[in-house]
């Protein structure tokens, strides 16, 4: 078993797990998630993601069915049944079952878990980056599984031979299908402020603090199309990736003018993650 | 078997079919839906279902894995296995299977299918709804499974005891939860146009129809909430509605001013359902 499914305490190999068709995350996407790495059997910012998945619980009125601390022994107990290479740990809680009715059922929430081997990203590598008209709802702050104009930006972004594709309200950066983005200009980190139109990335705040440690001032505002195109470099992060500089934005070349600098963040948070994991970069 | 429920080819009691864990409308919402009245083992205006759901798979770039003949078949096939009263037939295509990846998967979409009990409305009675400021994406005009701020404001709507939310953006009123939402006024039927704000309401289609064959006039524009406030009668539609009355907005009385147009309307709507269907009014 490489992938691990779990459905409200039944688990097995992830492609062969069903869950029941009335299941409120089949037909209106009505749940919440979140999604950590894990390295040697170890969650990484394990409570920081349960926080926010809690949060996010919140802000949509699903009453979660179980504590911090059990959500957090389960996942923990489902990583240990893989191997002890690099993860991927995605659960995600969907408002109940019941028969298709828009008002809620009451009952229980469910809680799924769903675990696949993911490569350690290799930091030296430069993404390719396209943009896209953010046209999505104003609940970006909420790890929802409404994710439909994630997915097509992704795809557009892979038809194009890009990594990710960058969102933006008119003139305004927002995120990324599935990452946060964030500039640097002058030697100041230049990142979207928390609001409505972004996801309150844990690898972002990982980021702004590990440049707060290395002396970068840190900008928290909004920030245009223009400001991204002539950036000193153009940075993306995720659980997943980290901090990755883009090489270019919509086929124009883009950052690239302090690398330096990436490096010293990457290093930083690189060693943060060898150190609650034990993972040994190759 | 009072409720059926259908997943590529395998049926049974709605409420025991199960569905892979790797169904992309699991944990994207990634699909498209449409629903329909049945009565008598006959389902309503089906072919304009039928048109509007491959409508909405082609916005999303889903290819669907059968013909619409083939679709329809197979669900007048499942309406046959249930009663011949008054039911509710849903179906949905979600855009294949696959371990969670926001990029397109390739491979065969999924059909899914939920039927189960529904009365016949009762057109005499009328409705209390409240607003609710539309924070929804800009693809309102798809039918997608991304549906987290209908069922906030359906949810919100019963329990303020009402039975829709009329959604805005800003002063325009767009649609509702789960009704398109018009308004008449000095004889003119006044509806929101066809945008990406709203869906293309079947039922709102044959209201508009009806409307011209009464010989009232019909205003397709963007109205406002002081316009829905002030209107004649405020009226909701979707098909398992056909056209009720507003009897209060956010706890103002509302309409009841042109009740004889309205009679008129839902007569004529209830005729065509009767005609096709062979349902006898009680």
């Amino acid at each position: 078993m490489d992938a691990l499914g779990y459905y409200n305490g039944k688990w097995g190999p992830l492609d062969e797990m069903t869950v029941p068709m009335n299941d409120r995350g089949c037909y209106f996407g009505d749940g919440i998630y979140d999604a950590a790495l894990a390295c040697n059997g170890i969650i990484f910012t394990l409570d920081e993601h349960v926080d926010r998945f809690f949060n996010s619980a919140k802000l949509l009125q699903i009453e979660l069915s179980c504590s911090k601390d059990h959500l957090k022994n389960v996942l923990n107990e489902m990583v240990g049944k893989l191997g002890k290479g690099g993860l991927l740990v995605y659960w995600q809680a969907t408002r109940g079952t019941g028969r298709r009715n828009h008002v809620f059922p009451g009952g229980q929430s469910n809680l799924w878990i769903m675990i696949k081997p993911q490569e350690i990203v290799d930091l030296s590598m430069k993404v390719k980056l396209i943009t896209v008209e953010d046209t999505r709802f104003l609940h970006c702050n909420i790890k929802t599984l409404n994710l439909i104009p994630n997915i097509m930006a992704a795809e557009k972004a892979k038809k194009e031979g890009c990594y990710e594709a960058v969102f933006h309200r008119g003139e305004i950066v927002t995120e990324c299908a599935h990452s946060n983005v964030h500039i640097i200009k002058n030697g100041t980190f230049i990142t979207h402020p928390l609001d409505n139109l972004i996801l309150p990335g844990i690898a972002r705040s990982h980021l702004a603090k590990t440049c707060v440690q290395l002396g970068i001032p840190v900008d928290e505002r909004d920030y245009t199309l223009a400001e991204l195109f002539s950036a000193d470099e153009v940075l993306i992060s995720s659980s997943g990736t980290f901090c990755l500089p883009a090489e270019s934005v919509d086929g124009k070349s883009s950052g690239g003018k302090a690398p330096e600098l990436v490096k010293k963040i990457q290093d930083y948070l690189m060693a943060e993650f060898c150190e609650a994991t034990g993972y040994i970069k190759p």
